[in-house]
C-alpha cells in the first residue's frame, strides 16, 4: 500500500493502460480511499464502484465540499457493508477529477490533458480498478457494489474478470444506455460547449465553464427525481414570496432548488470530466459488447448476483434491471431480483432506505 | 377584417391590453392567419390555439421555414376542421415572435421591448384572442381548438368567456404545470440566459443566443417524445458511421437529431419569446385562479367539452386530463373524455392521426 497520501487523499501509480479506443494511457494514477481492515488472507475486499459524478469518498468527508460520505448509510461499522469484517476499496473512476487520471491531469508535456485525453469507456474504468486491485495485492473481491453508473461498472466487472469477484450487488442501473438516456447527457454536453468559457476544453488558464456545466447538472437532476418526488417535495410552492413576482426570478421553491444544485455542482466537479464520463455512459452497452447477446457477458460466471431497481427510477427502469436478471438467468447464474418502491426515483440509491440496507446486508451475509 | 396585411401576414392593431400582472400593454398588435369563410350569421368560427413554438401558420405555408401548416392533417377542405364549413382562424399567441405583440416588437420608445415587455400568462393571451375576435366582428365562437398549451389556453377561454363558445376540444393539455414540467422549463431559461449573447435580453444589435436557445430546445425535444418511441427512432442506431469515434461528434442518430432540432429552431424563433412564453405557461394553474377550485373554473359553463390525451405522453400524461375531466364532471358540464394509445408521447397531437381526427370530426358534427 505505498500509494501516496496528498490532497486527493490516496494516490496509486498504476503505469500504462490499454484502453478500448485502441490508445494507451501512459501513466495511470488511482486516487482512493479504504475502509476497514483487509484480513490475513486477502478475501474480505468490497469494492464499491461510485455514480457518475460521486467520488471516492463513499464513506469520508469530501475534501471540497466538506459533506459526509455520499453512502455512509451503507458503509461503515455495522453499517450493511460492515467495516468491523470487510476491507472496503472506494476509487474514483478514469475520467473523473478528483486524483485519478482524467482531463485534469497532467499530460506528459506538462499541460493538463483536456480534451486531448482519451475517450474511455465503462470497461476501462474497470481494468483500472483492477490495476488498483493488484497494486493492494487482492487477488479476488468479496464483492464488487454499485448503483447507477457503478452498477455498470459491477456488470463489466463480471463480464471482464468474473474469477476475481465471489459477488455483486447492482442498483438502480442498466446494461445499456437507451435512446433517452443518451439524448439526456447529449444536452448537458452541448449546453457546456456552448458556454464560451468551454474553449474547447482549454479552460485551464482562464474561467471553467461554469454556466453550461450548471445547466448540464440542472438537466440531469430532474432525471434523478421521479415526477411525483417533485409534487410532493416542491409542488408549485413559491420560494420565500406570497405572490408570483411577474419576472424571471426562481419564484418557484423547484427553480431555486434547481440552480443551486447547478450552482453547487460546479465548485465540485470539472467539465471535460463530465463530458468524458456521459461519453463513457453512452457508450456502454454490454450485450453489443458480447455479440448482442447479454447472456454472453456472463457466461460460465460463478458470481452470486443481486439487482435491486427502484419503482418510481425512470432513468433505470426497473425494465432494464429485468433484462439483465434475465441475462444472468440465460447465462445460469445464480441471481436475486427486488423492486423497491421509493418516491424518490433514480436518487433512492443514494437516500437512507431500510428496505436497500437490509437487502444488501442480507444478501454479502 | 381591416388587418394589414404584410410579412407576418395579417395582422390587427387592438389597442390596449390589461394584463394580469397589474401591467397595460399600450398597443396590442395580434398577427393571424383565416381559412375558409366566415358565413352570414357569424355562426361558423373556430379558433385554434397554438403550442409553445407554433405560429398561426396552422394550415399555411411558415414564411420563414418555408414548411407547410404545422395542423395540415387537421384542418382543410374536408379534414376533421372542415373549412368548406368552419371559418378557421389561428393567432400568434401573445409574447410570441411571430407577428404578434412580444419582445421583439416595437416599445413605444421605438427600440424593442427586449426584457421589458411585460410579463404574461395565458389568460392574457386569451384576452388578446378575444379582442381579436372583437375586432373580427364574431360575438360567439362554434369552437375553441389547441393542443399542449393550445389546451391551456381552450380551457382558460371557457373559464374567462363561457357564453363565448359552443365546443371545446383540448389536447394532450394540463390545468396547470406540475414541479417537473416547470424545472424543465427552468432548465431552458438559465440554458438561453446562460449565453453571453443573451446580454440581458438586449440581442438586437449583436449575434442572438442562439446556442443557449439551442440547448434549451433540446432538453425540451426530449420530453415531447416518448422513451419508447426513442428507441424506436434512433435506439443506439449510429449516425453515418460502422463504428463509435471515440470522440465527441454526434455518433448516436439521437444525438445527430438532437442537435438538428437545435439548430433548426433558433433560425424560427426568438429567445426572449422562449422566455415568456414558458413563463407564462409555469405560472399556469386554473385552479389556483379560482380559490384553488378547478370545477369554480368551469361553474356554469354550458360549453360542450372534448378531452384527449395519449398514453405516452409523460409531458402533459392522461392523469392530468382526467383532472379536467372530473372537473368539468363536478361543474355539471358536458364532457367527453378519450385515451388514444400512441408510440410518440407528447408530438401525437401534431402528427397525422386517424383516431384524433375521427374523434375532433366527430365531436365538431
Amino acid at each position: 500500500m505505498n500509494g501516496d497520501r496528498g490532497a486527493a487523499g490516496t494516490v496509486a501509480s498504476l503505469g500504462e493502460l490499454g484502453l478500448d479506443s485502441g490508445e494507451t494511457l501512459p501513466a495511470l494514477d488511482v486516487a482512493y480511499e479504504t475502509y476497514g481492515t483487509l484480513n490475513e488472507d486477502r478475501s474480505n475486499a468490497v469494492l464499491i464502484c461510485h455514480a457518475l459524478t460521486m467520488d471516492q469518498y463513499a464513506a469520508s468527508t469530501h475534501p471540497v465540499t466538506g459533506k459526509p460520505g455520499w453512502w455512509l448509510g451503507m458503509i461503515g461499522p455495522g453499517k450493511p457493508i460492515d467495516t468491523n469484517r470487510a476491507f472496503v476499496i472506494c476509487s474514483n473512476v478514469l475520467g473523473s477529477c478528483l486524483g485519478t487520471s482524467g482531463p485534469t491531469s497532467m499530460a506528459p508535456d506538462g499541460a493538463p490533458w483536456a480534451m486531448r485525453f482519451p475517450v474511455i469507456t465503462i470497461a476501462d474504468m474497470v481494468r483500472a480498478q483492477a490495476k488498483l486491485i493488484d497494486h493492494l495485492g487482492i487477488d479476488r473481491l468479496h464483492a464488487v457494489v454499485g448503483g447507477s453508473m457503478g452498477g455498470m461498472q459491477v456488470l463489466n466487472w463480471d463480464a471482464l474478470y468474473p474469477e476475481r469477484l465471489d459477488n455483486a450487488v447492482v442498483i438502480a442501473s442498466a446494461a445499456r444506455h437507451s435512446a433517452q438516456n443518451i439524448a439526456f447527457h447529449e444536452v448537458g454536453r452541448q449546453a457546456i460547449m456552448a458556454d464560451p468559457n468551454w474553449n474547447g476544453g482549454d479552460y485551464h488558464r482562464g474561467e471553467a465553464p461554469s454556466a453550461g456545466l450548471a445547466v448540464a447538472r440542472m438537466a440531469a437532476h430532474i432525471t434523478y427525481l421521479s415526477e411525483a418526488g417533485l409534487t410532493e417535495k416542491f409542488g408549485r410552492r413559491l420560494q420565500d414570496r406570497d405572490a408570483k413576482s411577474f419576472g424571471f426570478d426562481a419564484d418557484f421553491q423547484v427553480e431555486s432548488y434547481l440552480r443551486h444544485q447547478g450552482i453547487a455542482f460546479v465548485d465540485r466537479f470539472d467539465a471535460n470530466s463530465y463530458l468524458y464520463i456521459t461519453r463513457a455512459m453512452d457508450y456502454f452497452d454490454l450485450a453489443e459488447a458480447h455479440g448482442g447477446k447479454l447472456a454472453a457477458a456472463f457466461e460460465g460466471t460463478s458470481t452470486r448476483f443481486c439487482v435491486v431497481s427502484f419503482d418510481t427510477d425512470w432513468l433505470y427502469p426497473t425494465s432494464e434491471s429485468r433484462e439483465i436478471v434475465h441475462a444472468l438467468n440465460a447465462a445460469g447464474a445464480e441471481v436475486s431480483f427486488v423492486e423497491l418502491s421509493s418516491p424518490f426515483g433514480h436518487d433512492a440509491f443514494l437516500l437512507e432506505s431500510p428496505e436497500l440496507n437490509r437487502i444488501v446486508a442480507g444478501f454479502l451475509g
